[in-house]
């Protein structure tokens, strides 16, 4: 008997069977894929609905080659040959969006948010939920993401954002290629997680 | 034609339908169902597979009432209701079990975490993503989840936690009951949220 109301299949799609892929297919990833994905995960929650994530797809050979320089040496050969990649950031001023995304509470963005320490750490928490959201995301598009933190930050930030976004990961996209991961490590018990008060 | 693999009844159930609960049934949520859960978003994907999420199951009327004694009022009544609620926390010493996790590259625990810090920031972006897993895993078990971050963060840490774990979040879980959600807010656009470079 499963505990799950989720189909097996969608367990598998998602969590199972999906891996991080460190090689890609050259089958390309389109707008109407990302668009797609960002329609279905929009939806999973965020604190007040702030909804701070922002993504810039790194499109032209150009911005490839800027992003390049900046990644871990480990990391360059899987963001050259990566379909898309992905720049996902947190917006520090996802202030200004919320009379229009938390209708009952307008005032929040006065009350709550007005300090800017206040609200980077909030966009930081949040566009990280927001950050999984998609890379199940991605797998439910039936794709591979490759999430890496392994960049220089500021220089991301410098190259493909502004003082007001803060990088939080790179996202290599595409269908796997040959020999795209690793043994599967192993994870940690449950009774090593959950304990009870 | 669609341009997810997911079944559209998955969709539903994760993202489209599902909904932050304020409201619950009395009908319990068992350790069973939890185990599902977390046997299922533990795949899920964390930097250095670190997977520094740790769940405090709230089972006890005593535990309950000290909860219940740093949550803001406003998160009172549904925290009191809910049929499981649980305390979501970053393990800032998660690099001890790194030797496991990352059989091959067992020398991280110490290369790349040997400092307080730079554990502290790692485990809070981490968590913070495996938080996001377990929301959706929740769904996955055909429950709602009630996420809520307006709570007294040292009060729930000195209660439950110790000054190695950071709380993340707290979450009411069980079945929707009635008028169990506010209307479905606003999202951002995907053009006010994807740009391309």
């Amino acid at each position: 008997m499963s505990e799950l109301a989720l189909h097996p299949a969608a367990q598998d799609l998602l969590f199972r069977q999906a891996r991080t892929a460190n090689t890609f297919t050259t089958e390309p990833v389109t707008d109407q894929q990302v668009r797609a994905i960002y329609d279905l995960v929009k939806y999973a929650p965020t604190a007040y609905n702030q909804s701070p994530l922002r993504i810039v797809l790194v499109r032209t050979d150009e911005a490839r080659e800027r992003l390049l320089r900046h990644m871990a040496e480990g990391n360059r050969p899987k963001t050259a040959a990566a379909p898309l990649v992905a720049i996902l950031a947190a917006d520090n001023e996802f202030h200004h969006e919320l009379p229009t995304l938390l209708p009952h509470f307008p005032q929040a963005k006065d009350v709550l948010f007005a300090d800017r320490p206040v609200r980077e750490e909030s966009a930081l928490v949040n566009a990280t939920l927001q950050a999984a959201y998609f890379i199940l995301g991605v797998r439910a598009a039936g794709l591979a993401a490759g999430p890496m933190t392994g960049f220089d930050f500021p220089g991301v930030r410098k190259e493909f954002l502004d003082d007001d976004h803060t990088p939080l990961m790179v996202v290599n996209i595409g269908h796997p290629g040959t020999n795209a991961w690793f043994p599967r490590a192993p994870r940690l018990a449950y009774d090593e997680v959950v304990t009870t008060a």
